[in-house]
């Protein structure tokens, strides 16, 4: 199987690095940064690449771009981690729609394309008899679509819970467990490389509400957006308002949750037992699913990560290769 | 696909009620139970079939057994959900042995076959091309299989511990939330209806090594078998324990784990923080998989029931009905 991959920042080198360390039976048949691209319709050397990119931070060519690799370029599947504008979803929105128009499968980290104009990038994929992937959009490691779509296949989603944010994870637990103010909190998470220098995507809730419009539109068979999410940050929380939780052996955490029936799509801070699956420390994430057959199914795992990243993005090429290649899996 | 069901207790009743009421593409050809089956190859009448069993406890005709459905009747797949002797594994071991070597697929629920015979199980499966699907073996409605198999595709598994006895994982938090005993424990248990009337084969901690042998074949490429699992149950255990247990911010679950690289393989009770994402309450399971790729993935759910198990079983047929067929998953 030929992947071309477009983006050499943390996700995509991780991505690199697992394909040149594992027997995956995948070919990487093009790459590209922002600036540079190389192809080589015989397979690049991974190593070479990785040591290029680290040396002068190009990957290769500068009189190639990523648009060249997208139309021009010979390979199976696209691997979209480029950095995208939050708002317009660009470049990876024109990237992906092109791959998808030329018929080739899709596996992006990108939350922009996929949670803003998911109906049309579904169509084509629909259309061309291609498939779509987007695993590493949301929960980090956490395999959830994975899970969902062949484990509980069959299944009913009557409702999705979700810690979605490690940032807002983690400022939550050092609140509580300290009793620091959101501010001291928040420093601390930007110290230790959890919060960017502008917190507000994640402490607002945007990013939580972001995935969650991602799982709603793949399992709760509605179309909805942004805009239908009802959004509450933790930048207002108090730690008076931890320690009252904590004196009824609760805590709270910021929940992302979608309940189609009662048509519920909503992200804030919740009241929840100390014992419960979703009360998760750290920067982890947490997903609970409702079914109808297989009750309550709760996922834990790492929220972010260049490795656990690539892991997802692996996860959907290798799942192509065996759909699309007719091979049998591990248990056969 | 055409299915061929034996084995009509709760869990077969659940799989074809589920079959009945979902529009999954399957048609049920033949039913067995222990003393009477039902074939027609244009599809049985599910309703008809479940109310004759509950009316006068055979599912169809006398003249017709298990094994004439198995070996001459027309189905794609077998779903083998009969009680087994946990000795030899029969008679679901025969009945899947003759479906694979006919080329059909095998989806089943039965711990024993799998766990003592999973090499040449697996070895017909292979040979002939076909798939063995045992989900509902481990973890109740816990989609562990197809998570580690296609979300965590390309990791390496580093280790597997898991709350995997729902009878023991009820006893341990009734001793330490009401300070019981073991005994009264194990008997409000019984009267839950969550321990057998000998309920050696959970407290002992066997039915859990059964299944970490199960997960231990499947995943960490070397070939064990229950004789390999250092086993210590929880019927010594006092609440004394528990009591020094909570002390320290801790309680004890029966913990499977599976650590190849140090020769792990082991069942015993542990002590654990409170916080730790294996400590689930009730009849609840918990798996935790440590991978290179992704970290640790933790899965936590119901442990047993009828629609529960038979999630899983439809899981495992979708999956063959979807790989088998060339179709694409839902989020394509």
């Amino acid at each position: 199987m030929r992947v071309a991959l477009l983006g050499m920042g943390s996700v995509g080198r991780g991505v690199l690095q697992m394909i040149g360390e594992k027997d995956l039976g995948i070919t990487v048949t093009a790459v590209a940064d922002s600036r540079s691209a190389l192809i080589d319709r015989d397979g690049i050397s991974i190593e070479e690449v990785l040591a290029a990119k680290a040396r002068n931070g190009f990957c290769g060519d500068k009189a190639i771009s990523a648009m060249d690799v997208v139309t021009g370029s010979a390979y199976d599947v696209l691997v979209e981690v480029t950095p995208t504008n939050a708002t317009t979803g660009e470049p990876a929105l024109t990237h992906m729609l092109c791959a998808l128009e030329r018929g080739r499968h899709v596996v992006t980290s990108n939350k922009g394309p996929i949670s803003r104009e998911f109906s049309r990038l579904r169509e084509i994929a629909v259309e061309k008899g291609i498939q779509l992937r987007y695993e590493a959009t949301v929960g980090g490691a956490i395999p959830i679509m994975h899970t969902l779509e062949q484990g509980l296949a069959g299944n009913r989603v009557l409702a999705i819970f979700g810690v979605l944010n490690g940032t807002c994870n983690f400022i939550l637990t050092r609140m509580a467990a300290e009793g620091l103010t959101y501010e001291q909190a928040l420093l601390e998470a930007r110290e230790m490389g959890y919060a960017e220098a502008d917190p507000t995507y994640d402490v607002k809730g945007i990013d939580p509400a972001i995935k969650l419009v991602i799982l709603a539109n793949t399992f709760c068979s509605h179309s909805v957006s942004l805009e239908d999410v009802d959004i509450t940050g933790i930048d207002r929380l108090t730690n008076d308002a931890l320690r009252l939780a904590e004196e009824q052996q609760c805590t709270i955490r910021l929940i992302a949750e979608a309940i189609p029936d009662r048509g519920i799509l909503r992200v804030a801070p919740r009241l929840l037992p100390l014992s419960h699956p979703l009360v998760v420390e750290g920067t982890l994430n947490a997903i609970t699913i409702e079914t109808d057959m297989a009750g309550e199914i709760t996922l834990i795992g790492k929220g972010a990560g260049s490795v656990e990243t690539a892991s997802a993005i692996i996860g959907d090429l290798l799942y192509i290769r065996d759909t699309h290649a007719g091979r049998h899996s591990k248990t056969a």
